[in-house]
């Protein structure tokens, strides 16, 4: 029997934790010897996305493009992790359907002005400054997860604590489909 | 140890064959146990490049998200079978040198009189027609693979005998490395 990949998908506010929680993540996924790839938004803007902006039709193109490429990996035994603001519910239902159970949504939720006050790329304070247009919490939208896998509150708890979380919950339903495939 | 993939990058004409041995060639991996994605440019063109057309950059833009997600399934275990006109040698040259050792390209040769005798889809009518422009072939160039790992003259063997000789190449060069590793 294949093994099944699984697909994390880490929304939330630029600044949330997302990056950082889903590359400890993967540490612990590859400790545990399985194939890891870690999409973050930014660098898969780099490659595969780098004509697109930030409309909303171009936010959503990007995450459709994302989730196509984790949709293959996933299917193929790899645990996916994507890391990207994706604002917009309807978009990130639509890789929900697309890859199907293995798909995890997990809502990295840290309240804006945290994020804002941590501002570790220096990006906020350029929204503010309208250097930058459409930012997410700022100018644009985000629309969170309403019925999400997972919520790890990164204003909370410590990064090792939302980690667990997630591990669990992995092992959770991986142990679950063992089970449903046991009977 | 986890297993290797190969991307197997099938170039040519319109009409030479290309997706015809990359499926058949698909069939006898999956009977093997091997994982398999078929990345076929029409297909790929609706869900990474669909934004893209068929201008040089875009053609190369489209070649390099299409070995970008080649390479990210190849280095988890996928044998990966692109079948895609990919005209320009320098493209083919840049996912050759982000992939590595284990891409292979196979070109897919029959002269354009005959690939334009069989026009399969009726594409080269349109072409000669002017209702499409930009048709590889026809007023678009192709620039033939000078050191492809591997020929197939699909105008003098039968689609059989090439992916016969495709497996052999797969199962030399899985050989290879399987050596070099054992030494």
């Amino acid at each position: 029997m294949q093994e099944q990949g699984f697909t994390l998908w880490f929304t939330g506010l630029s600044g949330a934790g997302k990056t950082t929680i889903s590359q400890r993540v993967g540490e612990h996924l590859r400790q545990q010897g399985k194939k890891v790839e870690i999409l973050d938004g930014d660098i898969v803007r780099q490659h595969l996305t780098r004509d697109l902006g930030f409309s909303k039709a171009d936010r959503d193109e990007n995450i459709y493009r994302i989730g196509f490429v984790a949709h293959l990996l996933c299917r193929n035994g790899v645990y996916v992790l994507v890391a990207a603001i994706s604002p917009y519910a309807d978009a990130r239902q639509k890789v929900r359907e697309m890859i199907g159970r293995n798909f995890l949504e997990i809502y990295v939720n840290s309240p804006l002005a945290v994020c804002e006050a941590r501002d570790v790329k220096g990006l906020y304070k350029k929204a503010r400054a309208g250097e930058i247009k459409h930012f997410t919490g700022i100018d644009d939208p985000y629309e969170p997860p309403t019925n999400p896998d997972l919520e790890c509150r990164t204003d909370r708890e410590t990064i090792e604590e939302s980690v667990r979380k997630v591990l669990q919950l992995l092992a959770l339903r991986a142990g679950q489909k063992h089970e449903i495939l046991l009977r």
